[in-house]
């Protein structure tokens, strides 16, 4: 069961006009990544920095993906608002298609979509708003990929109703008992080798530490590194050189799945 | 040279949130034209009132296209923002892309592109940004019809270029000897008659009466009707009524062109 | 006990750029009030509009307050967007100002603040907030009323800080047993006639019917319509005219309390 | 004629939401200046960023002025939209209230307004626009410091109104024959040597080297050097330890005017 290939996704373009966030690494992050998941306007990102993301990604062959989030700049769609779902995936539709047609200009085609943030969040919890996403995509795109953690209602939904899912493993989040992440208020950076370690022990042994010391089982297609968490760029190189070291490579899901 | 069909478009979904604008009679108007420009969200539009418009259309049979603007939303897009052409032509791709998710959500399919009020007006009078939008159409969709005057760079471009254009006329605006529109200070609404017996003059004699009061001629493929105008429904069932009476029908793009 | 002058308030100036809500019959409804809750720029208002208020308000010798909201333009305020309790009064603060220097401009003063839509809700249930607004207001102004329900922490926790109150009849809400407004789905108008007896009933008997037939007892200083409600007008001007029959005049917060 | 005593001002602030610009520096730079200019929220800056920056500023005994520009946050005010002058002294007004509130919580006076950006600019070379700004300021307080450079059109109708003026020289800004600041292209960082050497030689001699390479006659009360340019806390450090080692410290307004 030891994995040999697996897919490496980052959040891409999340600056806004002409601010960046955590270290604008972008452009050295692409080419270390296979899939991208692109900010599409909403919580960040704007139509000139998905432009030039559009095109990083098809300049070093990676995958891309729309990453819609809550309408809240001010709060980088970190803040749930409390809305209905219809309203949400309405939301997220907007916002897929702005991504499919730089896409399209670019002639490139989206691999998938991953909500962001405290939308990723509600919609991993929330059996109403998995399902009206996953309805839609079934008739948008029934192809498309959707990334979820296993442990999520999304996951569940759109495995039923037949949406193809990308369960991702959060190499800079921390785990609890049920396999969802949890938000830890963290003292200073993380250590590169702790989490290329954590990585590792997920992709050999399939399990990862949680926060109550004990190890969880958890099922993933794809590792995800935060572009934002400060030393990103170490994360991400430090990981691929362990990984690598064990025999481990970075692969789109093309290959991997 | 006597026109017996010609299509109608106004613009739809302006409003955003709870607010609407003009006499909020989109609904009202939506079966009584052929072609919709609906609003894709920076001037004007949100995502829940793009998927509302698009059902409507689908329902009455009415052809669709993306109308973007500037982003400014409390300036109705009727401000210029003076901005390169290329970051122009990128908020102009996003919000195509956002309303042709829509239209793929639905069923639909686009039909054409019209920029909106500054923007619009901007493009007409600069050459840059009309070569930049219709560039990026020729890689986007080569068969998109763009809306423009005749008297206008877009239309020269777009012609020259090989992208399929749609000229206006705009019934509820007033024209000078170039053959473009002006913008006049009103003294109350429009007289649904003198509207409805401008637009059958041109249809059947090609010319308009000028604000210098000669007339000009103006060649067009689309009879424009602004949803904001006040009274726009009367300005719209009246010219329906004086072209029908006159044997002039209304009919879609497909049908006319 | 039976009132013999009540304040009467209302929200104005809830548009945005081109857009109205409502009826959109501010001009029409400032003479008729006597507390007038500005809409400062987060989920309704701009500057415009602002400053066209106050001006009307001076006009009218209408006593003036800010009316801050959540940042959500889109959703009017009316989403509940989960946030820390200082950031959100960071928002009322920098709304506040906003508001006060247009007054500042027009030689007004401000009376007081009341909270918008899902903050105002929030507020009522959130110690945390209502306590962290108050701090805030007694650093800036220590007697700025805030206007709230009776049955609020909101009203428990000024009262006990020493901010000034002013509790709030809603006209064209309905209450449950609490004594709180709860939302229900109308089918159609509110009727001017029951709106101007429930009032009457209210400043007479100090009662109105909630929504489980039962009357609950309202401390009230000032009565509240919107004037977003359909109609609003109308409820205003009935609700004046039922209340002058029986011997009770609009009065300005200066005379009432 | 050698000044001793000189005013250095930054802009602080200018992140929004999660976002930082520059070196994101503002920490450091606030001990280091003596007129902080604070962004308020339409083309940079939020709430609590504002309220954090005025506890800054208050902590440092550093003097603060509102910072408003146009309402353009993905152009970052550096846009010129094209609006009528009394809608963009609203935008000021809103913006310079919003400041003073946090000032007033936090018990400071403002001591200044300077536009941003492509809004001073524009106040520079419209006489309209620079007239309206300041006959608000003389109803709202004819006390307040207006900056402006001194070859501009505001600063000749704040002096002929009335309105105290402070005169900038921008260390980091290129000058021309004019007096004016131009926007020429650079390749790379600013030199901090060459920077500090510039102030140095405006507050003895009272010139500055030009693009045309020929001086220029400069009158100035502070020295304003941008916190979004890069390497803006060397440029500060350095500038500030020349002028110290030539016998002129950095003083506020009430010392130096």
């Amino acid at each position: 069961m030891k994995k040999t290939l697996i897919d490496l996704n980052s959040d891409m373009g999340e600056g806004f006009g002409p601010w960046t966030i955590g270290d604008g690494v972008d452009a050295q992050l692409m080419p270390l990544i296979s899939s991208a998941n692109i900010a599409t306007g909403f919580h960040a990102g704007d139509p000139n920095i998905m432009r030039r993301m559009v095109g990083l990604a098809r300049e070093h062959g990676v995958a891309i993906g729309a990453h819609p989030g809550f309408r809240d700049l001010v709060g980088f769609g970190r803040r749930h608002i409390v809305a209905p779902a219809d309203e949400l995936v309405n939301d997220m539709v907007y916002q897929l298609g702005a991504l499919r047609e730089f896409a399209r200009l670019e002639g490139l085609q989206l691999q998938h979509i991953k909500p962001h943030g405290a939308l990723y969040m509600h919609a991993a919890r929330d059996e109403a708003l998995s399902r009206a996403l996953v309805t839609a995509l079934q008739r948008i795109e029934p192809t498309l990929k959707l990334f979820c953690m296993e442990a999520s209602l999304t996951f569940q939904v759109a495995r039923d109703m037949g949406q193809p899912v990308v369960r991702e493993l959060y190499a800079d989040r921390d785990y609890d008992l049920s396999g969802a992440i949890v938000f830890t208020r963290r003292v200073g950076a993380l250590d590169p080798d702790a989490v290329a370690a954590k990585v590792l022990r997920a992709c050999t042994e399939g399990v990862v530490r949680t926060v109550e010391g004990k190890d969880v089982a958890i099922g993933f297609d794809s590792v995800c590194i935060h572009s934002d968490t400060p030393g990103a760029l170490a994360l991400v190189q430090t990981t691929r050189r362990v990984l690598a070291a064990h025999g481990i490579q970075i692969a789109g899901l093309a290959e991997t799945a």
